[in-house]
C-alpha cells in the first residue's frame, strides 16, 4: 500500500532555464540508466517475494519508493528548465544561434505532446519500457542487475554534472550520485549476505543452487579462445589461477568443435522451395 | 575482421524432437537473458575499446565469438525439436490431447513466418532488440552488466534444463551452463583486475573516477527507509558497519525533504488549459 | 515524496491456484488497459502540474497511489495462481488434457524468466511500454484520456470477473470493478469543474482556449461522408440538430476536395531513380 | 470496399519551404496524436461492428476515410516544406546559423531513408506502432478513446499552428482545427445516443452492462485519499454531492488496508536462491 | 482522396468457426508479411511521387486500396471464426481437450481487449508498428521491396491454406494467393519500366543514378570468402561468369583486410575508467 | 563456429573527426538498411538451412561474416568521428554556430549512455529490432528479401556520401558501395539458380511450390483499378501483355465485390454495449 506527501525529496533549483539540459535530464527519467527503470525494478522484486524473505522485501520497497522519488526530482527539474523557452519555428532561424540552439534543444515532443512537461522518454524521445525490468526471481542475479543500474546510473549522473554549471542543477546531482553510492553498496552487502558473508563470491555461480557435477566440467573454467590463430595463453587474470567463485581452476583453451549442424530436411507443406543443389 | 568453420561448437543431438520445447529454447536465443544479447553487448564493447586497452579488446571478442556460436547451437536444437511437428488445425483439435498440446506448443510464426527454423525471438514471439546492448564505455558498470547477463542467462539455462529429458539436450545445456560458470568468473576476474586486485571492490563506486568530495557526502552511505511510519535500525548489513566499498559506514535514515515543488506557469501558447482554481 | 506500508489495500485470496488465469490477469497489471498504465499516467499529469493548479495536483496524486496498490494486488494475485504450477514438459505431455492446458495456459516468461513471479508485461506476453502514458498538458484532454483509461479497465475487469469461478479472485475483481466505477465518474467531475459546472460539455472543443474564429468554420460541424456514391443524410444525432458543445449546428456534407497534390521533384543528391515515364 | 480520387481533400500550400516544420508535422502522420491513429482506430471499431450497428459502423467507416485524407494532406505538406533542404554537412556548419538550424531542423532519415519524403514516423522519428488503437468491442469505451484521440489531436494542431507563420500552412491548420471540433462533438453525441439522450451520462459507468450489485458498493463512490497524514475532505467537486452517473453520491475516505502479501515459498526447481533470513 | 462502400472485395464464409484458426488469420492481417503493412507501404511510397511520375502513383495507390479491402476481408474472417468461442477459464480445462484447444487457441486479448474482434496485430499477438513500411524514395529500391512483401505474403497465405480445411476459408485464401501472384508480377514489370524494359535488370545496381566509377572498382564484382581456411572457388553462379546486371564479372576472392582499429583514448569527461593494462 | 582477426576489413580513417557525420553513419549501423541487419538476416537464413542445401548455406555465411566486418567498420568510424567533440552545453550555446551545431549534432545517447561510442541504433536513437529479420525458410522470398536489403543499403550508402567530403570517409563509403553491387548481384544469381537459369524469373510466383490451380485463376494476373470513378486501360506493363512470369497474361478490371459482411452479433458476456439502433 502506498503513500505520498506534495514535497520533493530534496531541493531542486534551477538558476538559469536550459531547454537543452531539460532534454538531457529526460535520459536520467525515461532512459535505460534511469529512475523508472530502478523504481519498477526494486518493485516488481519487492513484489514477488515470499513471507520468508521479510527484509528482502523490506530492502526493495523501502528503496523502489526512494526511487520514485528521484523521478518526481527529475520531472520538476525538466519543467523548470523547460521554463521560457521558445516556440516559434521561423522568427528564431533567421536571428541568432544561441536561440537557435536553444529552440532545436529541447524535444519536439515536450512541446507538441507534452505542453512543456516532463515525459516518460529518454534523451532521444524514446518511451520507457518495462523490458528492460529485471526480477528473474534468483536474488543473487537480481542483486547484480540492481547493482548494474547503479552503476550505470550514477555514469549517467556524472556525465550530466560535466554537462552543466547551473549550481541548482549541480546540488541535484549531487545528491543523486551520493545516492547511487549508497545503493550500489547496499546492494553489494546483500548479495554477500546471501553466501558467507566473509567470502566476498560465495554466492556464486548463479544461480548457486544448481548442482555443480550436473554442469560440464570440462569447460566450465576455461577460457576459449576464438582467435582465427591459436594464440599463447595471454596469463591473464581470466586465464590463469584459482577461478574467482574459488571452486575451479582458469585455464586457456580453444572451441571443443560439434560437427556439421545436420538440420531435419524441411516439411513441403511449409512451402519453402528446394534450392536444387545436386 | 570475422570468419566461420561449417561446424559446430558443441554436438546438438535430439533424440526426441519436442516441439514446445522449440519454443522454450527461443527464449536463449532472442530472450533478454539470451546468447544473442551477450554476443552483441560484447561485441559491441569491444568495438569501442581505444588500442591502449589491448586485452580488454581481446577479452570481449574472444567471447563474442563463442557466443555467437552458441547461437548457432540453439538454432540447430530450435530446428530438430520442431521437426515432424504437426501443422494442420483442425483433424488434431478432435483428437488426442497430447497431439493438441505439441501442435500449440511452438509458437505460430515458427511455421507462419519461417517454415519451422529458429528466429531471433524469444520463447514468448517478441523479436530480439539491441536495447538491450549495455556499452556504456565505462568498463566497470559494463562488466558489472555482463556479470548479470551471465547469471541470469545460467538461471534460464537451469530452468530449461528442469523442462526436458531429452538426452542430448540435457547434454547441450550442461555444456552451456558450464559456459556461463565460466563467463560469470571470469567478467569478475576482470572487474577486480580494474582496481587492486587483493582488495574484491576496489572498483567501487562506479564510475571510481568521479571526485567522491563532490558528491553529497550526508547521503552517500545513508541508507533511506520510505517506510510510511518511521521504524529502528534492522541492523542488517546494509544498514550498519562499514560500507562494501570501504569508503563509508552505513547508517540508517529518512527522507531528507525538499519543499514542495514549485512549477512554472504553463506559456499560454501551449493551449493547457487552466484549471480555474482558486 | 513517497511512502509504503506492508499491506495490502484490499485482500487478496485464491482458494484454488489457476496458472491460464495468471496469465490474464497480467492483461491488468501490463496491458494498455492496466493499472502500470493508470498510475504512469495520473503520475506524470500530477507531477506536470504547477502550483496554481493545487487541487489537481492533489486528486492526480491520490489516485495515482491508490492505483499503484491495485498492482500490487494483482501482482500478488498472480504469484498466488501460479502456485504449483506443473514445470516439465515432457511427462505431461502424455497424459491428460487438463494438466496440459494448465501448462500451457502460463506464459512461458513466468517460468523462464520469473521463476514463477509477476511481470511487467501482458497476457500475451508483451511488456508494457510508457508510450501509452498521456500526459498532454491540457487538463481537458487528459482527463478524457483517463476516463477513456477507466472505462476500458472496467470492461477488463469485468470480462476478467466472467473467466473465474474463484471466490476470493471474484471478491478482488468486484473490488476493482468499484473503484472504476468511482474514477470514471472522478475524472468526469473534474471535466466539469473545467468550465461551468452547469454545462456538462462546456469545456469543449478540447482545448478551448483556442480562438474559435481562427478555426476554418465552413467545416467545423459538419458530418464529412465518404461512402463512395453520395447518400441521404441519415439524420443521426451527429448529422443534424444542435452541436454537443452547444457552438454550431451539425449538417451533412462532403469532402470540399484540394486538387492534386504537387509535390516538388525529388533533388537528384537523393538517388531516388526517375520512373523515365513520357 | 475502398476507392481513391487523385485529388487532395482540402488545398495544401507552401508559401516558404521549412525543413524544420516539415519534422514538426510528423507528428500529426505518426505521432500518438495523429492521423494515422485515429484513421486506423475508427477503421478497426467499425470493421468489429455486427450489423445490427449498421448506422454506427458507417459512422467509423465515414470518418476514417475523412482521416486518411488527412494523412495524404500532411504527407503532402512534409514533402513540400523538404523542397530544396540543403544535404551536405560540413560546409553548413561553417557558415551561417540558420542553414544550420534548417539542417538540423530535418530528422536524418528524412533524408538517409527516404530521400526527402514523408514517412510514417512522429517528430522523434519514432515509427507509430498500432498498439495505439482502441477498439475495445464496447462502444461507449471506444466513443470516450475517439473523444480523447480528438481531444489530443486538436490539442497537437492549435500548438503546430503556433509554431509556424506560412498562410498556406496556417490555412490547412485552420481545417484541421475545424474538423476536430466536429469530430469531438460527433463522438459525443454517438455516446449520447447509447443512453437516454436527455441524460448526458447515462451510458455510464463502462461498461454498463455489468450488474452493478456485483460490483463491491462500500467503495464504488468513494475517494480514496491517500496522503501519508490523514486530511480533511477539501469538498471538491469528486469527494461530495451526487455522482456524475447520478447512480451514488461522492464521499471521502481512505484505503480499506488487506492485510500482508502472503505469497507461497518459491518451487525449488526455479532455483529461486534462499536469501538465508532467519 | 479516398472513399468506401459497404460491402466485402470478395466474399468471406466461414462454415465452421475456429477460434485458433482466427489466431492465425492475424497473421495475415497484422503481421510483418500481412496485409496493413502492404496496404501502409503502398500508399507511403505512392504519396511521396511527384507530378511527373503519375502512372507510378497511380499504380501505387490503386493497389493500396485493394490492399485496405484485403485487411478487411480477413478482419471479417476473424470475427467470424471467433463466433461462440468459450470464454470461462476453469469449466472447459477440466473437460475434454478439443474445448481446451479451441480455447487456448486465440488470443487472450482477443477476447480481453478487443471483445471477440479483429486487432491489428500478428498471430503472437504484436501490434504492427510501421518501422516495416519501406519507402525509400528510389523506384527501384521500393519495387524489389514490393516484391519481397508479396512473396512472403504468398509463402504466408499458402502456409494458412495448408492450415485449414472449411471451404469459406479456402475459397477466400485461394483468392488472396491469387492476387499475390498478380502483385508478384506487376511490381517487377514497373521495375522492368524503370530500364531497358528488354534488359530485365538494367535498371541495377541500385541505385543506378549513381556514378559506378565513384564506387571501389577492385571489389564490385569480388565474391568475398570468409571461411577460417581459404578455400577453392566453388565455381556457383555468383562466383563466376558475367555478373547479372552484365557490368562486370564475378570473381572469387578474401577480405582486404585493414589494420588494427585504433579508436581514439576516451575524453576523461566521459568517466569511462581506464582499464589499468600496461 | 565462428572466430574473429584484431584487423579490420578495410582500412577507416578521418581525416577532420564529424560528430554530426557519427550520428548519421549510425543509420548504417542499426538503421533498417544497415549492417546489422543484413548480418543477422543472412546468419538466420543460413542457420536454417538443411543439409542438401549446402553452397546456398556457404553462401549466406560467408556474407554474413563480411557483413559483421562491416559493423565493424562503421563502429571504427563513428568513435574517430566523435573525437574530441564538445562535452558541456550552457559555453557553446553562448559562442558561434558552428560548435553549437556539431554539439546538437550528435546524438545525446552517444554520450550520456555510451561515453562517445557507436551503439546498436540507427541516426534517430532507435535500437535495431530483429522485427527485420527476414528468414521465411522459402529461398526464393528470402532472396529478394537480401536484394531489397543490399538495395536500401546502396542507396543508404550513396546518400551519406553525398554528405561527406572527408577523404577517409569518401573512401570508406566507396569500398561500401561497391560491396552493395557486387551483393545485388549474387542474391540475383542465387535467385536464377533456383529455377532455370535462362529464365529471369522461372522461380515466380513465389512459392512456386503451390500448386497454381488452386489459386483462383480468375484473378492472378487481373490488375485491380480502385479508382473512384472507372477507368480506361492505361495499358501500362502492368495492365497488358504477357506476364513477367510467363504464367498469364495481364487484363485490366475492378474490384469484384463480395456482398457486406456480416459479423456474428457479440457474446453478451463481452459486455461490449449495444448501440441501441433500431
Amino acid at each position: 500500500m502506498f503513500f505520498h506527501e506534495n514535497e520533493l525529496q530534496y531541493p531542486v533549483e534551477v538558476e538559469e532555464p536550459n531547454p537543452a539540459f531539460a532534454r538531457m535530464l529526460q535520459q536520467a527519467i525515461g532512459g535505460v540508466e534511469g529512475e523508472i527503470r530502478v523504481f519498477s525494478q526494486y518493485l516488481f522484486q519487492g513484489m514477488n517475494q515470499p513471507p520468508e524473505n521479510h527484509e528482502m522485501r523490506m530492502l526493495l520497497y523501502e528503496t523502489a519508493m526512494e526511487e520514485l522519488g528521484h523521478v518526481e526530482m527529475l520531472a520538476t527539474a525538466v519543467a523548470k528548465n523547460l521554463e521560457g523557452a521558445p516556440v516559434g519555428l521561423r522568427e528564431e532561424m533567421s536571428q541568432d544561434s544561441a536561440v537557435n540552439a536553444a529552440m532545436h534543444g529541447y524535444l519536439p515532443r515536450q512541446f507538441l505532446s507534452a505542453g512543456m512537461g516532463a515525459m516518460p522518454i529518454n534523451s532521444q524521445g524514446e518511451p520507457f519500457t518495462m523490458d528492460h525490468v529485471y526480477a528473474s526471481g534468483n536474488p543473487a542475479a537480481d542483486m547484480y542487475a540492481n547493482v548494474t543500474a547503479e552503476a550505470t546510473g550514477r555514469t549517467l549522473a556524472t556525465r550530466l554534472w560535466e554537462m552543466t554549471d547551473d549550481p541548482g542543477m549541480k546540488d541535484m546531482l549531487s545528491y543523486l550520485i551520493a545516492r547511487d553510492t549508497m545503493h550500489q553498496n547496499q546492494w553489494l552487502a546483500a548479495l554477500q549476505a546471501l553466501g558467507d558473508p566473509d567470502d566476498a563470491f560465495d554466492h556464486l555461480p548463479v544461480p548457486d543452487s544448481f548442482p555443480q557435477e550436473e554442469e560440464n566440467q570440462e569447460f566450465n573454467y576455461e577460457f576459449m579462445s576464438t582467435t582465427r590463430e591459436e594464440r599463447e595463453n595471454p596469463e591473464q587474470p581470466w586465464t590463469t589461477g584459482d577461478s574467482v567463485d574459488s571452486e575451479g581452476e582458469f585455464s586457456f583453451g580453444r572451441q571443443p568443435g560439434g560437427g556439421e549442424p545436420n538440420l531435419p530436411s524441411p516439411d513441403p507443406r511449409t512451402y519453402n522451395q528446394p534450392t536444387n543443389e545436386e
